[in-house]
């Protein structure tokens, strides 16, 4: 694909075109914020970067849309995308960024931190044995890029992990994978769950009332999107024990309303979407690599399927 | 060598005993607590295996001495032993141990737990990118087994981890290992020091004011033996930045007494020495893996060199 003219738009264009300055590139580039992007400039240009779009601001001008993060539900719903728009996603580092997320939370547990902080508190030298990751199982929600660096990781300690996907494909990274309308089978016997899917027709709502009442004591982490999970039944989890702790990087609304009861349950923790956060470097670093495949054809894994969702 | 007679010292006895049950063993075994140790008990016995050692026995009657724990500097202090006693120690699972340790709180303050349980408190939502551990560098005080492992865990990472050992001698698991007489040549460019060194003539006191004033800003992480650490000297160093944050699983005096300032400091977490927990199944794997060896004269990974000290 010939890509001559490019619109980058972002709050952060600075920073994105000190990083873009370094690669030399051949094409013309505007920068601009969102609010100054006009129809004007997408007749201009053929690709479009940033990371989000606007609702009343017609894209299918250009050729290439590219999104400058990894969750792509705001550039999907309520939009039916012209066939002939090629549309890609940023993955790059999330699945590392993800994976050390789960792993600090997984061994924040398995390590006992919250019981020698409260222990410290009390100056009570009382010893407690943490757990070898090797005793315990996971479950990940999503076997794409980063379900599968996530499992990777956890399996570097001899963790067992299974796989929950739309279609249940095994995955090497995975000691083994279900399909999503049999997850019920894998859930039951794992001590941590955690959440990568992306936001779809699928996924909302996924982590229901009938779901929580199939776990143990589980941790649950999310960080897939926070409409997946029915934040109610979650809480009524806690309560009964069926969730032992919850780490919750993304929510129904964000940021997450003072007056939300999340805030005050020790249980639950709760960081502000902070575990897959596009650094400008990486951004920029993701976007020349697919620009480079684009103009030469080659096989795009982060090519977006309008489909899927993702 | 001839093993038939076995004394098992412990207080938790009945333990040991049903993990050693399982194996069968040909050996007639004395299980006894430690007050109930006599000479005639040495006298009649062929190996020793015991979590500590008494000051007025003489333990030089038997062939074989197995340390229940990996320290062993109360079964060396003070005493000389018989160069035709066999000295072994546990060393089994405690470099995985050791090292998911330290992982946990090289993840707690990379991906900034506390900070975001502080915002949490203040219903606060405001991002602070994680650091990826790839970025961070560490220095590991001990390259034997143990260290070893720790290293290997980290660099999964892509961390890079130097070593510092007695002789400087380089291992595959470390990007470089520096003598400890030149080691100031290393920690100035770290972001954490983790120490797993024995306690020998040559590591007390080792970390001390003058080595504090070498590093800047570290995560000081003891696995070692208490009496490595000038105390006083830690603290300063704390007071003054040059260690960020400390996390301290041994002390000179355990338990550590209510009055000592560590406690009530909050950039110092306290652990009661549990950090390589010799549970009672590991601890008999270890000692009846080692039985083998010294039944038909194998070489010995976890044999106790007293020059060394370890």
């Amino acid at each position: 694909m010939d890509i001559q003219k490019i619109i980058i738009v972002s709050p952060m264009i600075n920073e994105l075109k000190e990083y873009i300055d370094q690669y030399n590139l051949d094409q013309e580039i505007r920068y601009l914020t969102d609010d100054k992007l006009t129809e004007e400039d997408l007749e201009w240009a053929d690709a479009f970067c940033g990371f989000q779009i606007q609702k009343n601001i017609d894209y299918s001008k250009v050729n290439w849309v590219h999104s400058l993060g990894a969750g792509v539900d705001g550039f999907l719903s309520g939009r039916n995308w012209n066939e002939n728009v090629l549309l890609t996603r940023t993955i790059c580092s999330f699945g590392q960024r993800i994976g050390e997320y789960c792993l600090s939370y997984i061994l924040r547990d398995a390590q006992a931190h919250q019981k020698f902080a409260e222990q410290q508190d009390e100056k009570t030298w009382n010893a407690i044995t943490p757990e070898l990751l090797s005793k315990k199982r996971a479950v990940i929600y999503g076997t794409g890029e980063i379900g599968q660096k996530v499992a990777g990781i956890l399996s570097v300690f001899g963790m067992k992990v299974y796989g929950i996907s739309l279609s249940g494909k095994p995955k090497s990274a995975f000691n083994q994978v279900a399909a999503i309308d049999s997850h019920f089978s894998v859930i039951k016997e794992v001590d941590y769950v955690i959440n990568t899917l992306p936001l779809t027709d699928k996924t909302a709502d996924l982590f229901d009332k009938v779901f929580f009442e199939q776990v143990k004591g589980v941790g649950f982490i999310n960080t897939g999107r926070g409409k997946s999970v029915v934040e109610a039944a979650l809480m009524e989890a806690v309560e009964k024990g069926q969730v032992r702790f919850a780490v919750l990087d993304v929510f129904r609304e964000e940021p997450l309303p003072a007056s939300h009861p999340f805030w005050e349950h020790p249980a639950i923790t709760i960081t502000p979407h902070i575990s897959a956060v596009t650094t400008a470097k990486e951004a920029v670093g993701c976007f020349i690599d697919t620009l480079e495949k684009v103009k030469s054809g080659q096989v795009l894994e982060n090519k977006i399927d309008v489909q899927k969702g993702y």
